[in-house]
C-alpha cells in the first residue's frame, strides 16, 4: 500500500472522516515501514487543536454503551464533535472488540458528529495502548471537541488510559454497601468522577445509597494537588432515562476550568506527553524482535535456556551481539 | 577493574566467598562492559547445581530478620549452606538497604556456612530483579543448599521474586480477624507457606486466631495445579523463641518432594528460565539509552515535546534513527 502521508494529513485536518479511519489503522499497524509512516504522519498534524480527553472505565453490565451513547448525543446536541475509542486489553482473547459491533450505539453510530472506533485487536497491552493514544491525536487534529477513551475495568487497561486522558471517570452500577470493595483502590484513586449508572426504576434507591457510599469513600481518600474543592465526586446517572448526564457534563466542565486555570491542564498534558515519548523510544528500540527471524531466533534461545544449556544473560547477551552484527 | 573471569568462575565454584561477593557486585554492575563480563562470568559457571530457592516476603515490623535468623541458624545446624539476598525495591528511596547492617542478623552473619548479601541500591526495580537473579544464580554454583530471598510486602517486587523462587513464603504478624484485608489479594495468590510469626508470650493466641482465619482465606483462593492437598498452607512460629521453624522447613520439603515429583519443580524452572531470557533481551536492548550522551539526547526531546513542539512519536523515531546512525 502506497500513502500519500502528506495528502493523509491534509484530509484529517479537514476532518474527512474516511481519511481518520485509514490514519487509525495505520497507527494501529505493528508494521516496521507502517510505524515510519505513521510516525511521519503524526508529524505532519496541526499540534495545536486540543480535545478534551475523557477516560471512560467500567466493567462489563454497568451500561457503559448506553451511557456513552446517552452522553455522546447529548454533546452532539450541544454541537460538539465526538469521537469514541476504545482500550480493550481483553479483546484479543475474547476474538472479538467491544466495540467490535457499532450497532451497541445505534444512534450515536448514525451521528455526523459522531465517529466511533472499534477498539484494536492486540496481546500487548503496551502496544495497544500506545496505538490508541495516536489513535486519540489523530481525532484531535481532525477537529474531534472531545474524544472519549473507553476500558475495561480490570487494572492495566485504566493506567494507560489515565496517561492519556484530562479527566478520568469510573462508571459503576448500583450495589450492596459491602460491594464496595469490589472496586480496586488504585482505580477509585485515578477517577476524577465517579457516576452510578442506573438510578432508574427499582435500582434508584440502590443508587443514591451507592453514590453516598462512594462520595464517602473519597473523602477518605489522599488530598491530590490537582483536584479543586469537592473533588473527587460521586454522582447519579440514568443513562437509560437520560437524566443526569447533562450535570456530569456541567461538572467535567467546572473541575476542567479549574485546572486550566491552576495549571494542571498544560503540566499534566506535559507530563504525558514525556510519557508518552519514553514509551514510543523503547517500543521502537524493541520492535526488532518482532521481526519472523527475530522471533524464529528467540524461540531456538529461549529453548535451549529452559533446557539448561545455556543461562539465561549469556543467551541475551550472544542474541544482542547477532542481532546488531546483521 | 581488570577482573579474569575463569578464575572468578573458577573460585566460585569452589564456594570461595570472596569469589562469590565480588561475581555479585560485578553482576550488580549497570556498566556495558561489566554486564558483558557478568554474562562471561554466568557462562562460565557450572549449571548443573541447584539450591532450593525460597522468596520471602513481609512487611516491616512482622519480624522478618529474626524469622531468616532463627530459620538460617536451624538449616546450618543441619549442615545446609544458606545465602540470604535480598529485593528492595524502596532502598533507593530511604538511602539504604534492608540488609545493610548484617548486625541485623548478628548470629547467622558470623556462621561460616551463611551468606548475607545486602540489596542493591537501584531505582529501578527490573534492573535490581535481574541482577538478583544473577546473585541467586552465583549463589548456586558456590553450592549453596538454600537461597532465601528476601522482599518487603509492596506487590511489585513479590511478583519478580516468585520468578526466581521454587517456593514463596509470606510472613505475617498476628493480627486482628478484620485486618486480613490488609493482605493483597494477589500476593497471597502467590503463596505457598503463609508463616504467622511472633506465635509467643501475650500474642501467641491472636497468632493462633490470625493463622486460622489465613487457612480459611487460602480454602477459598482458586486451586493451582502445582499445589498438592492442603496446600497452600498457613502456620505459626515463634521466631525469638525458636519454635515452629522446623515445621516450616518440614512442610516446604514436603512440597517440593511432591512437586518434583509431579514435574511441577522442573517445569517451573524452565518457564521462569524463558522469563529471565526475555527480560535480559529486553534490558539489553535499552541499555543503549542508559549512557550519559543518550540520557542527554533523551532529555532535550523530552522537553521538545512536553513543550509541544513535536510530537512524541516522530521525536522517537527521530532519537532512534541518530541513534543507530552512530
Amino acid at each position: 500500500m502506497d500513502i500519500d502521508i502528506p495528502d493523509m494529513a491534509r484530509r484529517i485536518a479537514l476532518g474527512e472522516r474516511r481519511a481518520l479511519a485509514r490514519g487509525i489503522t495505520l497507527v494501529e499497524s505493528g508494521r516496521a515501514d507502517h510505524r515510519a509512516q505513521a510516525a511521519e504522519l503524526l508529524g505532519a498534524l496541526p499540534q495545536d487543536r486540543q480535545a478534551l480527553r475523557i477516560g471512560l472505565s467500567g466493567t462489563p453490565g454497568v451500561g457503559k454503551s448506553t451511557f456513552i451513547e446517552t452522553f455522546g448525543m447529548m454533546l452532539t446536541g450541544q454541537g460538539l464533535r465526538v469521537a469514541v475509542l476504545a482500550v480493550d486489553p481483553s479483546s484479543a482473547r475474547s476474538g472479538g472488540s467491544i466495540l467490535g459491533d457499532k450497532t451497541r450505539m445505534d444512534r450515536l453510530a448514525r451521528e455526523p458528529d459522531a465517529f466511533i472506533r472499534p477498539s484494536p485487536s492486540q496481546t500487548h497491552l503496551g502496544g495497544v495502548a500506545r496505538r490508541t493514544r495516536e489513535a486519540v491525536a489523530l481525532c484531535e487534529a481532525a477537529g474531534f471537541d472531545v474524544v472519549l477513551i473507553e476500558t475495561v475495568g480490570v487494572g492495566q487497561s485504566e493506567t494507560v488510559v489515565a496517561q492519556m486522558s484530562d479527566v478520568f471517570l469510573l462508571l459503576l452500577a448500583p450495589a450492596g454497601g459491602d460491594e464496595l470493595q469490589g472496586v480496586k483502590r488504585g482505580i477509585m484513586e485515578m477517577a476524577d468522577l465517579i457516576v452510578i449508572n442506573k438510578a432508574d426504576g427499582v435500582l434508584k434507591s440502590a443508587a443514591k445509597r451507592t453514590c453516598a457510599d462512594y462520595a464517602g469513600a473519597l473523602r477518605l481518600l489522599r488530598k491530590r494537588a490537582q483536584d479543586p474543592k469537592g473533588f473527587p465526586k460521586a454522582m447519579t446517572v440514568s443513562a437509560l432515562e437520560e437524566s443526569g448526564v447533562d450535570s456530569v457534563w456541567d461538572t467535567l466542565q467546572e473541575l476542567i476550568a479549574w485546572r486550566r486555570e491552576a495549571g494542571f491542564w498544560v503540566q499534566t498534558r506535559a507530563d504525558q506527553a514525556r510519557y508518552w515519548f519514553e514509551d514510543a523510544v523503547k517500543q521502537t528500540l524493541l520492535a526488532v524482535l518482532a521481526t519472523p527471524q527475530a522471533r524464529k531466533a528467540l524461540s531456538g534461545l529461549s529453548d535451549a535456556v529452559a533446557a539448561g544449556q545455556v543461562d539465561p544473560a549469556t543467551a541475551a547477551q550472544d542474541f544482542v551481539d547477532k542481532l546488531r552484527a546483521n
